[in-house]
């Protein structure tokens, strides 16, 4: 990859750790920028004009060209590389997991963590009290069907490691920082000790 | 496309016919089956065995294979077509809308309409009504984000369409059900006129 690549980020985000994982397995550089949301450094009149008007990180910059969407910036990075499968099966079934992962198990399993860890149930709002019950019930949800997928198999698509497993590892692997219990999901506690075994894996705090 | 193509569908879905508009607009034909998500069809022992563990539609059908979310269906779809772009960035760019369609879009402007529109007001839940402050914000915010892009360029990605136009053509079309005033966004207004226009556009209902 000949421009230069860096990272907008807040480095304890799972999402933002997806990108930084991607670009570790291929032997990548990436610059790296930390914001502070807490402090609403994402929401400033020059984050929202310049990097990205949805307020948010990551977004990857590539020269002087923006990709947000955590998943999209490690499709950048990943394209045409061996995270992406060349059977347009494989290739649909991995975008499969990675949209699924943006519906079905970050808006939950991510948001709990967030709230536990960020905010603390002390602080809940009377809206997080009454979605928590939701919340909590579709995170366990989303880990179940994981687990009974991974019972059958060793990825996530196919036969091998693929983006869809990066993606869906960045918050599967704290989501007991969100209050669910990993020991109640075997296959996916093999699958975590499997992605941790591949050549290049760095770990989120890395 | 040598593979017979089945979508198991909820016609009146978004979700549903943007997989629909892609196959038409690639001149495509695609088998369908109708389920009544109302009755439940969609979280049967059998649709959940044999077509998605995830309980939803759409599910694309490719011969003895399955492709579960609206934009994975899509993209196996278009694999190789003129509805993705051949460019890096401009490919990454294109499933950034996408991801971000299904993060801060559908969630507020679809469930909205669905609310609206399936349940009805008078029946919804104290969890609905607390949340229906926020997902309205939320719709209204990801208009205007739409609104202020679409008002410096034609299309989202670059200079023509792509599946991310299709993407967020879906739910924004019909997006008055869920209680969204279209006349408040003309910029958006204008690219749904450009998007009726493209060759092979089909209608929600066709």
């Amino acid at each position: 990859m000949s421009e230069t690549l860096i990272l907008h980020e807040y480095a304890a985000s799972g999402n933002c750790y997806k990108v930084r994982l991607t670009a570790a397995l291929l032997g990548l550089e990436l610059g790296r920028r930390e914001y502070d949301i807490m402090a609403g450094e994402t929401r400033s009149t020059g984050f929202l004009a310049e990097v990205n008007a949805n307020g948010r990180t990551p977004v990857l910059q590539v020269g002087e060209q923006f990709v947000p969407e955590s998943n999209a910036a490690c499709f950048y990075i990943a394209d045409g590389s061996w995270l992406i499968p060349e059977g347009r099966f494989e290739r649909a079934d991995m975008l499969r997991w990675m949209f699924w992962e943006q519906y079905n198990h970050e808006p939950n399993v991510a948001t709990l963590r967030f709230w536990h860890g960020w905010i603390g149930e002390a602080n809940w709002s009377d809206l997080q009290r009454a979605q928590f019950p939701a919340k909590k019930a579709a995170g366990e949800a989303a880990l179940a069907l994981m687990d009974e997928h991974l019972g059958r198999q060793d990825w996530l698509v196919a036969d091998g490691l693929t983006l869809a497993d990066v993606a869906l590892y960045a918050y599967t692997h704290v989501a007991e920082g969100g209050g669910f219990r990993l020991a109640d999901y075997p296959a996916v506690q093999d699958w975590l000790t499997r992605v941790e075994g591949v050549p290049d894996y760095v770990a989120m705090a890395a």
